[in-house]
């Protein structure tokens, strides 16, 4: 029955605001992802022709995603998850290197500022943990990598290309070239940046590189660590030798397929579409500064699609239940995270007194999106605080 | 061009043997996953309601898998793939346990032997490896258990229930046993039984147990730990806390789906599928036998679908490819680790002479096959075979 209601509320008006979570699959990505579940089921390993068309798939893929960040395709390394390339980093360049100092921003998403911290917690084998501070506005302290790469020899730094919560992107380039003056491994988690800005492997001078489908209308299930090939890694998952010994496990030749699809169309929309929803986004927060709201990192470099906000006195949580009520999907932090819910260590990170940062709520825009939702969705904010108002549900 | 050819060729023809590397994924299976790629697109983390609607997916697939195996839906840890899995009982457990004794069967699948493996090359967390011996017809020794057990003490025992080159079912039950009196973890491959014999979790008495689903006609990214919950893993992917915190990353929601609904499509057809497609492979048997095959494992208890022979003197590689162009998709090793050819392991460990397990080709049926099917295929293995003999490529 709730289904149900849901369902009919959707049909009418239901805005997706929450495109760093996840994204819907692309028509083009689904069509080219179809015929692998079924015509051509075959097992990439398998020398039949099932297996042949199956391993040129794969192929032809790996080729879309390495010419989408400009590299070669052997340097593509398939994951089942952005999660899991990220600890194939982390813990893969552990594995190799004698135990240092593994050095990540204070921002970093989870799954790379947990497997940092395992490091640290490893008994016998102990890495020293640096956390790299940032500014109000969220931004990497470039003097403080200048400090932290050199207070201990450094082996593994990782600093994201962009926030997932806030959108702030890092100035990765000239961290890479103080981490690589050190003699560190250089990573950077581009989940966020891919498809939202143009993202160069070679530009940012970084040794390896995060990249994941179902965040660019690809499927879940692929994601990519990009490495330089005189990279070391210790997999995370043993077998039968896959991906170059790498990551073991059949090939998820349709998720493969569509990641490759969608890393094009990503390619080829980024410019335009960066544009339009650059243009939405300004609108949104131009009324939401109206409203009285706080816009987190504002003022920094951001990708152009993300709105991290908070209206003084109203809680985030509430604020996403009652715009989901009236067809908004918003994020009151990061999604990937919410099975583990608390208060937003970027936010804090960024000097965010605990009762503001209590209010965050993020709208993350995409290319369904249009200029109506983005004035509906102002509308209905502005009722939904009223509302809260007359309930004195507002703190302040 | 060549694919083209093949194309028409597998229009006509074309028969596929090779289940044990993969399989189609069902209409069923499809058809419930595809609402997932787009309008059910949500992540499962999100709050609002496409995230709402995605978590509930996630738990109705994963009371399917519970239900297929006899376990409650908290003890399925979902994973990327049966290799994961593996990795996660032998690594995770590992990583908690003192170390002590790692046992594993002779004719493991790579993914279990070469994580134990690693196990005992990890300089300061040092485990001791040890094989269990196996008859000639594949079947673990439960003398050796018994020994093996006893010689030092056991943290880790994983033996696979059914082979996936010949197919020979182990007695799990009784190892388990030996290894839970001495206090060990007890795991146990299910991959390869899983969709072809009955499987439960209680009566194998392990504490834990992998199943994977595209080897049941569900799509390849999706597979599952079952464990005992008063086990202690430590993850191998450590990030958002997905998964009861043992498998961060956001969950692959159409593969988990098509899994639960493959799971369900096995546990109904098992008894069915299993009679139908033991009688082919008896009739396969016989026609082998006729030509003088010898067939490895017969007289073990085996799956139904499975039959892994030789031809004295005739190269199982060239097998497979004449095999291929004549219209019929068998392997001459494990596919899951042709990306690494050499000799069969499983084979070397039954006391096979390597010329004779050079010669192996493993066929394995599946519902899809009929017995006009065998009777063709035993047609073309006759004048393939007759063609190589008149081009002197027999060797003996």
């Amino acid at each position: 029955m709730e289904n149900a209601l849901d369902e009919n509320e959707r049909k009418v008006t239901y805005a997706y605001f929450d495109h760093n979570a996840t994204t819907a699959v692309d028509d083009a990505v689904l069509d080219a992802m179809l015929p692998y579940f079924q015509k051509e089921f075959g097992n990439p390993s398998s020398r039949h022709v099932h297996g042949r068309v199956a391993r040129q798939a794969v192929n032809s893929a790996r080729e879309q995603v390495a010419d989408s960040v400009g590299v070669q395709p052997a340097q593509v390394v398939f994951t089942g998850g952005g999660s899991e390339a990220n600890n194939l980093f982390i813990q893969g360049g552990a594995g190799y290197l004698k135990p240092t100092r593994v050095i990540v921003s204070a921002v970093e998403h989870p799954c790379v500022m947990r497997a940092a911290q395992e490091l640290a917690r490893n008994a016998s084998r102990k890495w020293n943990l640096r956390r790299l501070t940032v500014d109000n506005l969220g931004r990497v302290n470039l003097a403080d990598v200048g400090i932290a790469v050199t207070e201990q020899q450094p082996g593994l730094v990782s600093v994201m290309l962009a926030n997932n919560e806030t959108g702030v992107i890092q100035d990765v380039t000239a961290i890479s070239e103080q981490a690589r003056a050190c003699g560190a491994w250089m990573h950077t988690d581009a989940v966020q940046a891919f498809g939202k800005i143009p993202v160069d492997f070679a530009s940012l001078k970084v040794h390896a590189m995060t990249l994941s489908a179902h965040k660019i209308h690809g499927p879940k299930g692929a994601a990519a660590l990009v490495i330089d090939k005189r990279l070391l890694l210790k997999p995370l998952i043993y077998g039968g030798g896959h991906e170059h010994g790498l990551r073991s496990g059949t090939e998820n030749v349709p998720a493969i397929v569509g990641f490759g699809v969608a890393c094009g169309l990503a390619k080829s929309r980024v410019a335009e579409s960066a544009i339009r929803i650059a243009a939405m986004r300004a609108r949104l927060e131009q009324g939401l500064v109206e409203m009285g709201a706080v816009i987190f990192g504002l003022g920094a470099l951001r990708l152009p699609n993300t709105c991290y906000f908070a209206l003084p006195g109203i809680e985030g949580d509430t604020l996403v239940v009652r715009l989901d009520k009236a067809g908004f999907a918003v994020a009151s932090g990061a999604a990937c995270s919410s099975v583990n819910p608390g208060q937003s260590h970027v936010l804090e990170a960024m000097g965010v007194d605990s009762a503001l940062a209590r209010c965050a709520v993020r709208v993350s825009l995409g290319g369904s999106n249009s200029p109506i939702q983005v004035e509906n969705f102002l509308k209905a904010l502005t009722s939904v605080t009223e509302e809260l108002k007359r309930m004195n549900m507002v703190t302040l």
